[in-house]
């Protein structure tokens, strides 16, 4: 079986996202439109259900548009309307193809927000919507960084529910408004490499050993540069990298060239690599050097010839490890 | 010969430093202290010139410490005063040592000042200091990154000097006072994947054929990600990035383990890659698992077994190419 643990709802019907823009800080959000069955179905059998088929994906961990989260645009009502309705839509989209995808919920964040806002929505979409993980926003600014470091403990109710509840967070941002970034170019790429260094610096994992987080896009700019950051973990008298973040830190494959998967499963243990593709994502085309699309990951990580154990821990094991609450 | 392409004065006198501490913006700098050669001779030979000599290295283009330009604290007086005292160091190492120097400049940047001061900074080392290039921080605001992109037109006449001058930029970030971000270990990083999507974004060696910019870190996320890149500049009817940004871009080789070196050459021509270190800087400490120091990277760019015309191309010939003004 195949499990890719970073899906998400890219296609979502026209009027959800007109819907959005109707709205904004300080606004109450008008009455959320007609969304048929048969058009939800309309927007997945054609892209995600399709590629899965192609790729011969089975279950897509799946999540709303991470660049539709636009936290910067809301407040916590408008975030919380926002929210709903994405997760709602995602459930939707689980229930009517069993056994094809699980949900992960977007959270009501916003600047300055009470984590209360974000853990009420998380217990929603786990204990009524039987959601298995969460996408969290280092940055709802949208590319200017005013909110705490992950392991500042403003976040801390918020984890003590995800340890409570067993279900990880992908760190994941959205859309920036910040001309100098792009946001999957850059913004993305920046904001794993951040968290990232986040982690290594503070004792988040003591203080939550239950807690696991996924970075996505490879670990951003990390296994690229996995000395670099020996070497400063070393100088910044922190402990190493293997004790300190990576019993609760994993990576994804979401890396569209070969060469880069390559280097990910060299330099990082397969315990903490999880298959994922980001389709229908980022990178939509084909790569005019092999035919191929970029982002069908599975074409790289098969061409590592890896053991039965580390394939079937890459593409199923380790994600059922990291969401315990994946139907069985 | 071996030509370092990134070396910064990390060693500077105590004086030297102290002084800085003395103003910030609004202020009006006290004289400056006087250092004697000796001073400046101490702090080089036991580091920089030791470590050359034991890796071999023949010359180092060197410039002030990119942590210490902090340009967030300055207006265009104080930044003005700090980047000629650093500069002015950098002539003084460069005289004291021939043939083991080549001196690159610090700018007078600070948030919103006009580019006519930096571009006076940036003659005054070419002309009367024999510098052969420049570092140019992309986000003087120290990582709330408030600036315009590179490709903006407001940097068009720094543009416009570096192209006569024929000097070339290194795009390097300083110190942050965003809490987000750790200046070595991901605003560094993140500042040179952010500078490579920009010029992806933008025409602006259309605008200017002869600029050359090196983005260090081996290029910051980008070679690892390559295939990203590649099908986002295709999704954005891009042209394809040899075309569009790597005739005039080079990533230098301060990537810290040989697995990361291994990539950087894979996908990268060696046209585009500059042998750097970076010694003595952001990672000072011997890796654990080979006993050698994570900064030497001629260590990994050797291993790579690379024919006589690539090694001659990595190690002085593209150097050659990017810093025309470098001595014989």
């Amino acid at each position: 079986m195949i499990i890719d643990c970073h899906g998400h709802y890219t296609t979502a019907p026209a009027a959800h996202n007109a819907w959005r823009e109707t709205f904004g800080a300080g606004d109450t959000p008008p009455a959320y439109p007609v969304i048929t069955d048969d058009e939800i179905r309309e927007t997945i059998e054609g892209n995600q259900l399709r590629l899965m088929a192609e790729r011969g994906i089975d279950l897509t961990i799946f999540s709303p548009r991470a660049s539709a989260m636009a936290h910067h645009r809301d407040d916590a009502v408008t975030s919380t309307a926002w929210a709903r309705a994405c997760n709602d839509l995602i459930a939707r989209v689980v229930g009517l193809h069993p056994g094809k995808f699980a949900g992960v919920c977007q959270l009501p964040q916003a600047v300055g927000v009470p984590m209360s806002g974000l853990i009420a929505e998380l217990r929603r979409c786990v204990c009524d919507l039987g959601f298995v993980g969460l996408n969290l926003n280092p940055d709802p600014s949208g590319g200017h960084w005013t909110s705490p470091p992950l392991t500042d403990p403003v976040w801390y109710p918020l984890y003590e529910a995800m340890v409570e509840l067993d279900v990880p967070a992908m760190v994941h941002v959205s859309a920036v408004t910040n001309p100098s970034f792009h946001a999957t170019g850059s913004h993305y790429l920046n904001a794993d490499t951040t968290a990232f260094m986040q982690l290594v610096q503070a004792d988040l994992f003591k203080e939550f050993p239950g807690l696991r987080l996924i970075i996505p896009h490879g670990g951003g700019a990390v296994p690229y540069h996995w000395g670099r950051f020996r070497g400063l973990a070393d100088m910044l008298g922190r402990p190493p990298l293997a004790e300190s973040v990576m019993g609760n830190v994993y990576f994804d494959t979401c890396v569209y060239h070969q060469p880069g998967i390559d280097l990910l499963f060299q330099v990082i243990d397969t315990a903490n690599i999880l298959f994922g593709s980001e389709m229908v994502g980022a990178v939509r085309g084909r790569d005019p050097l092999t035919g191929a699309y970029f982002d069908d990951t599975r074409r790289y990580v098969d061409a590592l010839d890896l053991g039965e154990s580390d394939r079937y821990a890459v593409y199923e094991g380790n994600a059922r490890r990291v969401y315990p609450r994946l139907p069985a």
